[in-house]
């Protein structure tokens, strides 16, 4: 684990200055608030519009909403802000640039399809840590049914979805990560200040699955590479973790990625967790495989995994949002559906 | 111009250690290759489908062969390239996705529109500065075909264009950074060592333009913010740059970014350029207000400004990829195009 370099093995980086996260948002949809974690988000929107005109707009409300809440929960203001790093699954980041361009914060936008919490966090953590920004914000969201009708089919055609789809989460979240947690010292009794220690940044990894409706299938492997490769990197075992956490595999994908780890020797079963299988109960929500989504990882990271930490439940996460790289065209010229996932080592003090 | 901090400014970053260019790659279609820049490319292929079976193949294919020639212009194996910052214009960026994922090196995905060479050299640098990774690859693509069939009609509609659009640039360019330049002393007779020195990044401008067949009066604020913003942050005049140069904003928008500059008292039509503007013969190509596409800016910047500022024609350069936010979705319900432009300070040592 000691190690000078802020590189660490093959993929992975250790920061010399680990970034706090000093805030964190998370704004859901109605059906996610109606789920096992509804009680721990920020904000549950009842209007699938979030007040706006068409899904599109309606999450770039809900991601502007994530920003707001974040920006107010850090007690800074917006032009605290240095640069924000964000993106979403629509075509051309539909919903991050009309979502906060008004705030006119200078924006690295970034695409990961569902892992890109992951990779905004590690963006952003770099910047703190190099000495970039002092306050840089990670943001992501999606939305259900502007989801439907980006990758699959539109909800009014009532398509029948098959048992291993997932169902794509309404929800944005976003994290404000500083280079010092200025509420540390009167915090420290009671609530453990939460920082960035490293990344695992990730490669496609492409198993040749095809099936768009699986895509805890198409994405496991990109998980088992890059959680392999970050317990590599740093000579440890997975209980070093008290959780390793990935973004939206859902039931398929969870044991797909447990046996793939089995095949490398390591035993993840003990103290693993899907925010997909998270987010809905099965039996009641009828969302088939679990929760997807950019928004999907992000707002249980945000509503749900740093505040354990914060209350020193756990020590130690390793969280992967985990990404399917496909695009309709993609899908139907008969390409596969390769997957990508980024590991964001997180800590309580 | 001193300062301690890498901060510089609302939006700047100076690097501590400034990144050298140690190779870059320029593919072209054959259109292009019939442009005033023909002769510099490293490679035109005449096939536009470059051996594959779909537009988004075609340009996954060019992408490919950008990263390879790159790769073996600095002399390095693949294995040596520590992290990939790319995308291009596709929606869920597949022909990055596609293109790069054989080479297996860790991804970050970028989309801003054809800012994105700006992008991806910027977080690029950030990362060889910081001690991130000792080589990183920067790159992107466009295709003409594929970006006709994304953003406004396939090629087989036959559609006619209006005077005021561009013409998509079918290259893929990149640049590899290293945090040193091993062939320093040997080279520096007759060649300068080139590197990024700084970048000042974009924020989104929205002057409400909608005319998705005039991208050059959308992108044209976002780049005048950003060249603003470089200029104040650095407290330099236009001329402490040889040239500045955008990516994109063809023969419209050069005119509109010199009258807005001209209001906040900068003269830059002395020293400026635009990659679209220089990419086709105006007269016999047919391309109307010049190229435009991630890849315009790109093979420009690898083909031609660098190389100049290798043989100490030019000393120092403002590079500035502009990128217009927009998809058909967005246009199609009545959304405004708004723009983001990425500066990049290089200079020959």
């Amino acid at each position: 684990m000691e190690n000078n370099s802020k590189m660490c093995g093959k993929q992975s980086l250790l920061f010399a200055n680990p970034p706090y996260i000093i805030a964190g948002s998370s704004i859901a949809g109605k059906k996610e608030g109606e789920g096992p974690l509804g009680r721990y988000f920020d904000q549950v929107e009842e209007d699938p519009m979030f007040g706006g005109d068409t899904w599109e707009d309606a999450e770039s409300r809900m991601m502007r909403r994530a920003a707001d809440a974040a920006i107010e929960k850090a007690g800074l203001k917006k032009d605290d802000i240095r640069y924000m790093v964000g993106g979403d699954l629509l075509g051309q980041l539909i919903a991050t640039s009309f979502g906060i361009m008004d705030l006119e914060i200078p924006l690295f936008g970034v695409y990961g399809a569902c892992s890109t919490m992951g990779e905004s966090i590690a963006i952003g953590s770099v910047l703190v840590d190099g000495g970039y920004g002092d306050k840089v914000m990670a943001i992501t969201s999606s939305h259900f049914a502007g989801a439907e009708k980006q990758f699959r089919f539109p909800l009014a055609y009532g398509s029948q979805r098959p048992l291993a789809t997932s169902w794509t989460v309404t929800g944005s979240g976003a994290v404000i990560l500083d280079k010092d947690d200025n509420r540390k010292e009167e915090l420290q009794e009671k609530e453990a200040p939460v920082c960035v220690k490293g990344v695992t940044v990730g490669r496609i990894v492409d198993y040749g699955v095809k099936d768009s409706m699986n895509m805890g299938a198409c994405m496991a492997p990109s998980a088992y590479k890059t959680i392999a490769a970050n317990l590599n990197d740093l000579g440890v075992k997975p209980e070093y973790y008290d959780k390793i956490i990935t973004g939206d595999l859902g039931y398929i994908g969870k044991d797909i990625l447990i046996d793939l780890l089995k095949q490398e020797g390591y035993d993840i079963s003990k103290n693993y967790m899907d925010c997909g299988i998270e987010m809905f109960d099965k039996d009641t929500q009828d969302t088939h495989s679990g929760g997807s989504g950019c928004g999907c990882s992000a707002i249980t990271l945000t509503s749900y995994v740093i505040p354990k930490l914060r209350r020193r439940e756990w020590k130690r996460v390793l969280f992967v949002p985990t990404g399917a790289l496909l695009s309709t065209v993609s899908f139907n010229e008969g390409n596969s559906v390769p997957g990508i996932a980024h590991g964001v080592m997180i800590e309580g003090m």
